[in-house]
């Protein structure tokens, strides 16, 4: 049997390794890469090969920086005493689209996720300690996913954090905007009473 | 605003191009090779710019090559006397799969869609004809898809094939093999009644 060009298969084994793309899916982008034009492609490779040296990671907060300061750390118009911890570098965009928060942001990296090997060590307890006294922040909001993992993180984090002076919260748990009862699952509907809010 | 770092809007564009990739999905594959390492991006890199230089296209029949010589114009256990039409180079593979076929390949590149401005011309057909001619060919299967441009197509070579002494054939319609026939639209079954085989 005839098979793949061995290039080919190189590419499509890197392809595959994208979230959700299975080997399907690897063919058919790499047969499309196959019909782009030359200067896309080194355009396409430069950009993939140079991605570690353009975008830097803040050593501060773990945020995505272009160029060497970062956008929130150095940023004298927000205010450092709110702190929001988040799980990785891209919910700070979600949250920045909202436009309702203004403070710092602290990126944990990874949640707690035992079976995956993803320990309480990993969280770097003792960084986000240093941060919360550098900054004096007095209020801290823990923006995790509303999952298994993040909400043994934030249970975590918040029994770890105790007797540091600070106001912590988590985001609030219930119906997604625009959503209709009929498709919402018990879990979310019965956070959503518990939470419900006087008119 | 905060937005994304300019390399990684760049990469998100560049990812976009892939087919059935939207926005939020190009930019879950950005974030997701942001933690790819520094080794495997450049492999990746290296690949994708390398592509057209590791895979030529037989000027023959269009098949993609791995090496100077093609893999079916150049293989003696091959018989010239049989050629299958098909769309793409990828087609070749599903072909190779079935092991059914042991003829030539001959790939359209593209399929007629007047409306997309894929007219007659770009079906190049006096190099289908010279090829014929060349190979000696009795018999043609046109394997194209079953689709409004692969149907038009069809029709247009097997029209203007005529008066070659060729027996031209296209792929049976019928129902997918393991499908219920309550899924099968109108159209299939039709095809299924028409094309009905005896037992």
């Amino acid at each position: 049997m005839i098979k793949y060009p061995k290039q080919l298969l190189n590419l499509i084994s890197h392809l595959q390794k994208l979230p959700g793309v299975g080997k399907k899916t690897a063919e058919r982008f790499a047969f499309h890469l196959l019909e782009w034009k030359k200067s896309d492609l080194e355009a396409f490779s430069s950009c993939v090969s140079t991605l570690k040296e353009q975008i830097l990671t803040c050593l501060e907060c773990s945020c995505l920086m272009e160029g060497v300061s970062c956008n929130f750390c150095t940023n004298d118009k927000r205010d450092p005493s709110i702190l929001c911890v988040i799980g990785s570098p891209r919910d700070v965009y979600a949250i920045e689209k909202t436009g309702d928060f203004n403070g710092h942001y602290h990126v944990l990296g990874s949640l707690l996720s035992p079976l995956e090997g993803k320990t309480t060590d990993m969280l770097c307890l003792p960084a986000l300690k240093s941060r919360i006294k550098k900054l004096q922040t007095h209020e801290m909001i823990i923006a995790l996913d509303s999952t298994l993992e993040g909400d043994a993180t934030s249970l975590f984090l918040s029994e770890q954090l105790q007797g540091m002076n600070l106001k912590i919260s988590r985001l609030a748990l219930g119906l997604p905007v625009g959503s209709s009862l009929d498709f919402i699952d018990e879990g979310t509907l019965s956070q959503a009473f518990s939470g419900r809010k006087m008119i």
